[in-house]
C-alpha cells in the first residue's frame, strides 16, 4: 500500500488555519513516550518482543473506538519518499523516518494526532495545533494518552513516573515543543543570544527538524529538555512564559528593523516577494530565506493578500517529499527546484487575486 | 530660464514608437560637423570671435522659416543638471555638457534634430531616429544641413571637403552612430571580437555614452572613424552591412541561449523582472543590467505587454537627469534610485495592466 491519498491531500490543512499568535509561532507539539508494561524497552528487545509489541498494540487500539478515526501504517508498508513525507508533515521523527519492522503510525484524520509504535519507546504520542496552543494540544494529549491507558498498561513507577528506554524522558515522558520562525532576531544574530539562559532553565532551542537539524530560514523550536521532577503544567508554564518573552522581543525587533532600516528593509522585502512570484527554479534554502523576508512584510502591510497561517502552511508545503506526493514532482533536485517554483508563485498569485 | 516643459515632456516620446530593428538597435544617429567660413574654428578662437559665430548663426537662423519649430537655448542659460538631461536626450554631446559661453544648441520640438552651435566646430547638425533607419535619419540631416547652407557659407576645400577643427571630422564631416543593444552577445563575451575586424574597416564599437564610456547594460554604439575619401553614401552602407551582421549574431545568440540555457535562462529573465517589478529602490547599474535580461524575455514571448520600443524608452527615462526633471527626484543618489524603482514599476506594471 501507499499512503492514503486524504492523508497526502490533508497535509498542510491544520497549519493554513488562522491561528493564535501565528505571526511568530508556527505551531504547538506536545508529545508522551510511553511504554508497554511488561515488555523490554525497544531498543533492548529482540524482534520477537517487537513483534509480539506491536501485535498487543494493534489489538489494543482495534479495540478502542477512538482510534477509528486513525490512519493505521506499517513503516514496513511505506517507501522511503512517503515516510520523508510523513517526517515533513511532523507525523514521525527522524527515527521513524528511517523505517524497520514492527514500526508504525497512527494518524489522526484531521493529522493533529498521531501516535508512533515501537521508536525509541513502545509509544510516541504527540497532539499538533497551528500557532500557539500549548493548552489545546496538551487537552487533546492527555484525552490520546487515556485512551490508551484503558486499553493497555503503561510501564511506571511510583518515584520515577513513566518509564522510558532514554532516562532523559523519564518522570513525564512530556517534550512540548513550540516551532517559531524568527527572522527578525536571526537577522540581529539574537537567537544565540537567547538560547544559553533557557539551557540553564531545562528548555532547549533547535532547528527545523529537530535535535540537530539548522535553523533553516530561520525557524527555531523551544522545548523543554527537563522531563523528570516537574509536573507536566509546571514544565508548560515555563515554556510558555519563555516563548512569550521571545515572541515579544521578535516583535519588537521587527517593528524596529522597518522603522529604522526605512527604504532598505522594504526594499529587500519587496525584492524577496518579487523573486518568489517570478523564479521558474528555486531551491528549499533560497524558498526559505525568501520566505522568511515575505514573513517581515506581512507585518508591515506590505501583503494585505497573504496571511501569516498562509505562509506556514507555504514553508510546510515546498519541502522535497511535500513536492514529490502532492505535486507530482521527480526525485531530481533541479525537478523539484522548478516544481517548488511554481507552487510558490502559484500559491502567492493566487492568494494575490482574492 | 530653464528647459522648455515641452522638451522635457517629450524627451523619450521619439525612441518610443515601433521602429525597424528595435529588438536589437536602440537608435540611429547621423551628424555632420561644420564650420562657418571666415571665421577661426572654435578651439582657436577668441572669446569675441566665438561671441561673433554665435550672433552670426543666430541671425541666420532667425531669418531660416525651418528654425521655427527649433527650441533655441543658450548654455549659459540651462543649469548643469539641465544640460546633464540633455545630454541623456542624445541632444547635446559630452563636451557641450560642460557649457560655456558662447555656446547654444536648436533642438528641433520632435527632438528628433538638434544644432549645436561652438562646441568643437562651430555647427554640429544631428539627426535621430528610433531603431534602425539610416536612411531616414539621413534624410533629415542632409535637408537641415541644406537649409542651414542657404543662410551660412559652411568653410569648404574643393579636395578636402567640409573643414572642421579635428582633421578626424574632415571630407564628410559624417558621424553615423547606431545604439544597439546586445545583452546576449555580452554575455557571451564575443562583442570584443566583433570589434577588432571593425576598425581595420574604418569602423568603431563605443559605450553607451560615446567615446570613453562604458558598455552600460550591454550598449553599445557601432559608428564610422573615417570621414575622409569615402562618400557619405559609402560610409552607410559599410555601416548598414556591418550592423546588419551584428544584429544577425545577435538574435542568432538569444535563441540559442533560450534553447540552450532552458529553464536556468528563463529563470533569470523571470527574476530580473521579479527584481525590477517589486524594488523600492535601483540604482543605475541595476536597472540596467536586469533590463537587459528584461529584453531576452521580451524575444522569447515571456512579456507580451512590454515592447522593444517601450524598453528603449524606459532605459532613456531611468537615467539620472530624467528623474530628476521629468519625475522630481532630488540629486541624492539614494533619492534618485527610489523614484527610479517607483518609475520602473509603474512603467512595468501600468503596460502589465494594459
Amino acid at each position: 500500500m501507499s499512503l492514503p491519498s486524504t492523508l497526502v491531500q490533508n497535509s498542510v490543512q491544520w497549519l493554513s488555519e488562522a491561528a493564535p499568535c501565528d505571526a511568530v509561532v508556527v505551531s504547538t507539539r506536545v508529545r508522551f513516550a510511553r511504554n508497554v508494561a511488561g515488555h523490554p524497552f525497544a531498543p533492548h528487545a529482540t524482534s520477537l518482543i517487537l513483534q509480539r509489541v506491536r501485535r498487543d498494540i494493534g489489538e489494543a487500539f482495534a479495540q478502542a473506538p477512538h482510534f477509528n478515526e486513525y490512519y493505521s501504517l506499517e513503516m514496513t508498508d511505506v517507501s522511503g519518499t512517503e515516510r520523508g513525507f510523513m517526517k515533513e508533515a511532523r507525523l514521525v521523527s527522524k527515527e521513524m523516518e528511517r523505517g524497520g519492522a514492527s514500526r508504525a503510525v497512527y494518524v489522526a484524520h484531521d493529522l493533529r494526532s498521531s501516535v508512533m509504535v515501537n521508536e525509541e519507546d513502545h509509544l510516541r504520542l504527540q497532539a499538533l495545533e497551528p500557532g500557539f496552543q500549548l493548552a489545546r494540544a496538551q487537552e487533546a494529549l492527555t484525552q490520546l494518552e487515556a485512551e490508551i491507558g484503558r486499553a493497555l498498561p503503561y510501564a511506571f513507577h511510583p518515584r520515577l513516573g513513566y518509564l522510558t528506554a532514554c532516562p532523559t524522558n523519564l518522570g513525564t515522558g512530556l517534550r512540548a515543543s513550540v516551532m517559531m520562525h524568527l527572522p527578525a532576531l536571526a537577522l540581529k544574530r539574537e537567537v544565540e543570544s537567547l538560547a544559553a539562559p533557557l539551557q540553564r532553565q531545562g528548555l532547549t532551542v533547535r532547528g527545523f527538524h529537530g535535535e540537530n537539524s539548522d535553523h533553516t530560514g530561520d525557524h527555531f523550536q523551544v522545548s523543554n529538555e527537563v522531563t523528570l521532577g516537574r509536573s507536566v503544567e509546571e514544565i508548560e508554564e515555563l515554556l510558555a512564559a519563555t516563548v512569550n518573552a521571545i515572541m515579544e522581543r521578535e516583535m519588537e525587533a521587527r517593528s524596529l528593523l522597518l522603522t529604522k532600516g526605512g527604504v532598505a528593509a522594504l526594499d529587500t522585502i519587496w525584492r524577496s516577494y518579487g523573486v518568489l512570484t517570478n523564479a521558474r527554479k528555486i531551491d528549499s534554502n533560497e524558498a526559505m530565506k525568501l520566505l522568511s523576508r515575505v514573513r517581515l512584510g506581512i507585518d508591515h502591510g506590505c501583503f494585505p493578500h497573504l496571511t501569516h497561517a498562509g505562509l506556514n502552511a507555504l514553508v510546510a508545503e515546498v519541502q522535497p517529499g511535500h513536492l514529490v506526493l502532492r505535486h507530482g514532482a521527480g526525485e531530481e533536485t533541479e525537478e523539484r527546484d522548478i516544481v517548488r517554483a511554481s507552487l510558490i508563485r502559484q500559491i502567492l498569485t493566487a492568494q494575490a487575486q482574492q
